[in-house]
């Protein structure tokens, strides 16, 4: 697929029209030579099949995501937008990026010819009387803050630009009497509007809001869209009908200029010349239509559409910059595609004027923090997180400043496991917004308080009511017979106690380190001798009998695993893998870890729509798998790890629609691929190291987000010479198959020199192993 | 019915109490002896059948009205409390007082004991499974500011108290197990909840919400409740169900301190010895959850019961004693529930930091005025706001005020039609605003801009798309073929254009007092000679045929007149009814004003629930009837109109639950009673002067919010000597049948001569006669 950009721009005119430009950023857009970093990226990565990603206009961490929406009923499709369908409802303004479960599709902008159409029509019907219209992907562009596409039907074309929480779309339109702009409050992707209001303010500004209860179940948004041209006609339609005064029919008087319903359309109408382009801005809120006014003043003063996008490209520019690489244009595409991805979430909630809604439903002012919503914690606190240390310590610390005030505001006085628009949906399990937190205090991020940070982490822990916490505490485990998904849960409550301690100890609270570092033992009660696999036991001590280790019950009496099974989760002790070792023994480790990626299970599809990008019963479609290559580094055989990497990065991502073979996550696929180009991967955040994999690509330099630059060269790395030969971090040779994060805070210098044979004399003696953290 | 008051209280009591007594106030106190003025208020009266008012505890002008709801269901009983009733729901907080519509009955408190019931049951079908409980009026008292009933089923006894926005209910429980108290955030009047919130915040409070799709469409009402008494047991029933974590049913993790939905209640269960009683502090807000706390926080910091009872008592008193009267118990029942009834609507509609939701659903600041809500204009023109602008002129000004916000955040750029919480409902006809403010400006009200007032006023009158006004304006009349009640708005706009002129001629501008007080001679158009009747009229100019003087169609084609017919209709002309005299001829005007009064037709129930109240086809339970009485004044017949005033204060009049004919329509029904017992009438507001009745009272001192005081004695009133012989204005005999604002608007003294047969020299000569105005 070719990604055309109406707005490519010059390195120069990128420098000139960026004001806060850093001399390191005149360097390293330098060294982009003639592309900029944007023109790498290819936003339809992952948006066929699993990877659930958009091909929306959108700034770095914007609010508003403003696309194509080309269904609305399947579950599969979380990000509106599946690359292989034929039909699109319109554009709305918010999207997920890489989600497993639908939400957001807000205020859908529909252009149209010919008579208004209110009704979008159902997936399997397809008639002229419905809204939906036919695109085809040779008419359709995308690239960092822009995106076009050509409606043949109505002989339209619909481009559209977003900075942070304001955008615009640009509809060009034939020569007709009857070109119409409809936006469709009812629209949302899969869930339901519980009521919406719209009204008509001035010849050319609208405002509104919906209500959905949704994935969040009591989600709130605002709207203003102002038009660049004067309503010629405009109206609403309630529950399909046009909403005017008439006296032998409504009685009443009735206001043409506003409703409020569960079913609301707005339309304005035009005669257009032919080639005639109507602008709207548009701007969302998740605190009132008054500030969905002000963000849209605020941010987007002016009609110059390519202004927005060219701001929109210097800021992603920006952000893409953050590593510089080197490589060929389809790896450049696949790398700068995944920093893109990455920058998406989670993502500013909060107007210009610092006001958002928060988790109690009230009206707060982030004062002297930026409020970012949508925490897919589960997921991101693998690897997305871990590389914001790197690379974006400011938001990371105001993400974090984030969720102490979810913590602050929430009900349960839990830090949130999976929020978003101030909703907790308590999507997955564990409470995994601890390594967060606690990778970044141990780590000494600046711009958080470590004393608010812990005292939120320790009551999260010893929350009394959240999915039996106290009762794994108390016994060491947590028993079938009481909690679904009982081994998954214990094993992820160690780790995330494991990360407690690390606070406790950094903070010099010796009783709850020891109090956590206890409790983060607890997978050595679920392990199975006898089997050599995590195993659920009931509150009486007995194993789960029969125990299989391919099923994923649906029912959740006999549920002991989330979304896997104990092939996967045996391995998941992060924390204290050398135990786990030294639990099952080195050889069958090893032994099972390679009959992982080698078994072939066909009727093992419980649970199939998580066991994507397999690789044996290794499913690199879904986060319990994301750290299990790397165990082999555990055990003296880095060469396996260094294997599978770029088994799973050359079969599992690429440059295409389909090269996501997983839900995103927000942004933790591409996290994952990032840290792997780059060549380590944080097996176990808040801890000390990372995991030696392969580096991926000829050349990195990391921009640190402290200003120092960590330098990474992969010497003679071809498609064969994938593994390490011997490698040096600043100028020493460096034997170890792990490295401390110490070695690279300060940046440096990394050098893998590789070669096509397993070097089987690296990374193997006793000290040169990853240590139990 | 025998009310008790458990706290009345003695004069020196209330005297210490009062902060901010004013030395007239002692005066008055004393005057009222052993007796306050509270005293002598009965809330139940028009409580039973048409009067739809409430008993439940408020504070004069107060935001929340915390009372019994013995119907949900019926559109007569709109403020949720039928005196026939035997079984009650519990106890909301927020009702109408006498509207013709039902809405509000937010928040519904049912203590009970045993098992918690979630469902209230249908009016028709009572048992046990529901929570609608008996009660008996011998049990039930209601006070200003307090209302108590027992309730047997249970053995408890229930309390309540308010102040402006937060108030306290008091619950008396038995011994028992189970005692519980249950918030039932589905319950409203006869509308539909479309989303709430609920959120235990603590271990004895909670906050919520409701938004309702009512007669106002979109309105939003937030609570907070803080109980005396910590939960023992506590919790949240969704869609019928607790709101509770089960791991092998809800799977992901729950939290039981929160839930949103469209069906929701909490509960709070305890045990409780014999008498316990537990108190829960409430307050209800407009704009947020944190501001009901906040507004529960600053009014009651306490837990003292009695002690909000005495300062709301207290400010009862102090509103009621703006009118001091003399006469039996039973008289002043009548005419201190009537200052009660009056005093109840529009009500403060702020929270205690001056935030409220303005119309355009923005939470607006009222910095330098208090906002009001509920305007019933159609009704409250004609004698409520005239009888502030005697007796409360600093509300009146910020009713004004608040009515500006309104037209400012207004889309259609309108005055308030029939408004509350931030919506309107368009209900009723006429631009009724008007009159209000232009009273006011005309007459020098201090606080309001005069010239703001009059931009509104006249965009208000110019609007281009409300109910066909210029049409109207061009035509002169509204044609039956185009508009329907196409005579009645036709004589109501010519009203209020009137109204507008006179402000223009206050202001100095004469082209505008020209036009409009040209459109108000519209009657004149639409004013049969043939029938000498006020006709519908086509477009083409053809008189409405067949043409019934008693049918008013359901057919909105066929239907010229509003909640009436021409019968009522044709004596609307308040602003020139000598002009009407001379289009009708004195002998036909005189002989059909008594036909009114005489006529008895059977068949005539088109509009019975309008039609209440009924002198012949004078229907004294609906406004349009209200100032006919006082026509024969300008005739020169004075004694019928006299006459006439007794016979309807002594049969649409009374101390008893049914004493209401019609709806009291936030006090219109009532003030025409209280102008009426001090002897006169504003058949004209914004006109220049009162017409003369006949007083009822004996002796009246009204206390002018100028500070001047208007004594009014009524010598030798019986109950048959209701004619005027004779009468003084401040010394000087008196034998015009009107009184000009002017010669009372700095007080002075009314004496009234009373005699058993009509004068039919007083009022008679032609400059006596009341002028047109």
């Amino acid at each position: 697929m070719k990604i055309t950009t109406k707005y490519g721009i010059s390195l120069w005119s990128c420098i000139v029209l960026l004001g806060t430009i850093t001399s390191s950023y005149v360097t390293l857009a330098q060294s982009a030579q003639s592309k900029s970093y944007c023109d790498y990226v290819n936003p339809f990565i992952g948006t066929q099949g699993e990877g659930n990603t958009y091909p929306a206009a959108v700034a770095p961490f914007g609010m508003i995501q403003i696309g194509p929406d080309t269904d609305i009923e399947r579950w599969e499709t979380a990000s509106g937008y599946e690359y292989s369908d034929t039909l699109l409802y319109g554009f709305s303004l918010t999207h997920f990026s890489g989600t497993g479960i639908p939400d957001f599709g807000d205020f859908l902008f529909v252009p149209s010819t010919g008579k208004v159409k209110t009704f979008g029509g159902k997936r399997d019907t397809y008639n002229s009387s419905s809204y939906r219209t036919r695109f085809d992907h040779r008419q359709e562009s995308a690239s960092p803050g822009y995106y076009s596409v050509r409606l043949p039907e109505y002989d339209i074309t619909a481009e559209m630009t977003a900075a942070d929480r304001a955008g615009l779309l640009r509809f060009t339109f034939p020569q007709t009497d009857s070109a119409n702009i409809m936006i469709d409050l009812k629209h949302v992707l899969q869930w339901k509007v519980i009521w919406s209001q719209v009204r008509i303010m001035d010849d050319s500004t609208i405002t509104g809001y919906h209500y959905v209860k949704g994935w969040a179940r009591d989600r709130k948004v605002y709207f203003a869209a102002r038009f660049s041209k004067k309503f010629e006609r405009s109206g609403i339609y309630r529950n399909g009908r046009i909403v005017e005064y008439d006296p032998f029919k409504t009685y009443r008087f009735v206001s043409r200029y506003e409703a409020a319903d569960t079913s609301l359309q707005f339309f304005a109408a035009y005669r257009t010349t032919a080639g005639e382009a109507i602008t709207v801005k548009v701007a969302v809120s998740g605190v009132s239509t008054e500030n969905a006014l002000l963000n849209m003043n605020t941010e987007i003063p002016h009609w110059n559409f390519s202004h927005v996008v060219n701001e929109t490209r210097d800021k992603w520019n920006n952000e893409l910059m953050k590593i510089d690489v080197e490589g060929t244009d389809d790896e450049k595409t696949t790398f700068y595609s995944s920093m893109y991805h990455l920058c998406l979430t989670p993502f500013i909630y909060q107007d210009v004027d610092g006001s958002y809604l928060g988790m109690d439903k009230s009206v707060h002012q982030a004062q002297w923090f930026t409020n970012y919503t949508v925490f897919s914690l589960w997921d991101t606190y693998r690897a997305v997180h871990p590389l914001f240390m790197l690379i974006q310590n400011g938001r990371n610390a105001d993400m974090i400043n984030s969720m102490l005030k979810h913590y602050e505001q929430s009900v349960n006085h839990l830090l949130p496991v999976w929020s978003f628009y101030g909703n907790e949906t308590w999507c997955m399990i564990g409470y995994h917004a601890v390594p967060v937190i606690a990778d970044a205090v141990v780590k000494g991020l600046k711009g958080i308080d470590a004393g608010k940070c812990y005292d939120a982490v320790k009551a999260t822990a010893m929350n009394r009511e959240y999915d039996n916490v106290m009762l794994y505490a108390k016994l060491g485990y947590l028993p079938f017979d009481i909690e679904n998904e009982s081994v998954s849960k214990t094993l992820e409550y160690g780790y995330d106690d494991y990360c407690v301690a690390q606070m406790a100890k950094y903070l010099g609270k010796t009783d709850d380190y020891n109090y956590f570092i206890n409790r983060s033992k607890a997978y050595r009660n679920l392990f199975d001798k006898q089997t050599g696999y995590m195993r659920g036991k009931d509150s009486k001590g007995n194993w789960r009998t029969p125990f299989s280790l391919d099923e994923c019950s649906e029912d959740l009496r006999q549920r002991d695993f989330t979304e896997g099974t104990s092939r996967q989760y045996t391995w998941y002790v992060p924390q204290d893998v050398q135990g786990l070792v030294a639990l099952m023994g080195r050889d069958l480790f090893e032994a099972r870890l390679d009959t992982l990626f080698a078994l072939n299970i066909p009727g093992n599809n419980q649970t199939a729509e998580d066991a994507t990008g397999r690789i044996g019963e290794y499913w690199h479609g879904n986060e319990p798998s994301h750290h299990i290559i790397f165990l082999y580094d555990y055990i003296g055989k880095p060469w396996k790890t260094q294997s599978l990497v770029h088994k799973v990065v050359s079969t599992q991502y690429g440059s295409k629609p389909n090269s996501l073979c997983g839900n995103d996550d927000c942004g933790q696929m591409s996290a994952w691929y990032i840290f792997n180009a780059l060549g380590f991967y944080p097996v176990c955040p808040s801890g000390s190291y990372y995991a030696i994999g392969s580096p991926c690509l000829p050349k990195a330099v990391v921009n640190l987000s402290n200003g120092r630059k960590l330098t990474i060269i992969s010497n003679n790395l071809t498609k064969d010479n994938i593994y390490i030969r011997s490698m040096t971090i600043n100028g020493s040779e460096w034997n170890k198959s792990y490295i401390p994060f110490e070695e690279i805070r300060n940046g440096g210098e990394i050098v893998f020199n590789m070669t096509n044979k397993p070097n089987k004399k690296w990374g193997t003696a006793k000290e040169s192993l990853p240590p139990a953290e």
